[in-house]
């Protein structure tokens, strides 16, 4: 507590509510990058679960960059993988579609009041 | 372009496909970070321009680290400040609004297909 403009003390934040802005901004920091955008974008538009060469060739970054990009997608629970003989296909998961959504949906608010 | 699975061959990323996703990923590195969630729900909770004060008495975060994140959330429009006497008061732009509540809104998705 210390000093404030009108002497009111304020409480600390409560465990609860830091354990939730914990995981909000673990979700954030999984879509924090432009490159592993692409990759859920390119996953969320496809139908069917899309194989990792599609990725590797439409992105301008080498195969283990892809992969590293996929297993944080993958962790935070935006994408789900299969294996299928040589090839990994990924799907995008409801939250992964949903994350992309909203995200795609802020930029059409205006950064004003 | 490379050896796919089914020898169709992927276009690359248009570059206003790029810009888009760097200013999405932006964004979301803005909201990466649990003590700049937790100011900024702090700010958006209040109907009043909220003080600084108030912020630095509920987080265990020093005042110059309080100001550091400020300036990330003011820099990405997530909020707006003005200066009254000795104390610069804080809101939250409509876009900072609408980012707290997609990525709460976020939580309640399940992560499976």
């Amino acid at each position: 507590m210390s000093r404030s403009c009108c002497g009111i003390e304020d409480a600390p934040l409560a465990p609860g509510d830091v354990a939730r802005l914990e995981r909000l901004a673990e979700l954030a920091r999984a879509l924090c990058d432009p490159t592993r955008l692409a990759i859920l974008q390119m996953i969320a538009a496809n139908r069917e679960p899309l194989c990792v060469c599609h990725l590797t060739d439409r992105l301008p970054v080498s195969q283990p960059t892809v992969s590293h990009h996929l297993r944080i997608l993958r962790e935070a629970g935006l994408v789900v993988t299969e294996r299928r003989g040589t090839w990994a296909y990924y799907e995008a998961t409801e939250l992964g579609r949903a994350a992309l959504h909203a995200l795609s949906h802020l930029m059409l608010e205006p950064a004003t009041r």
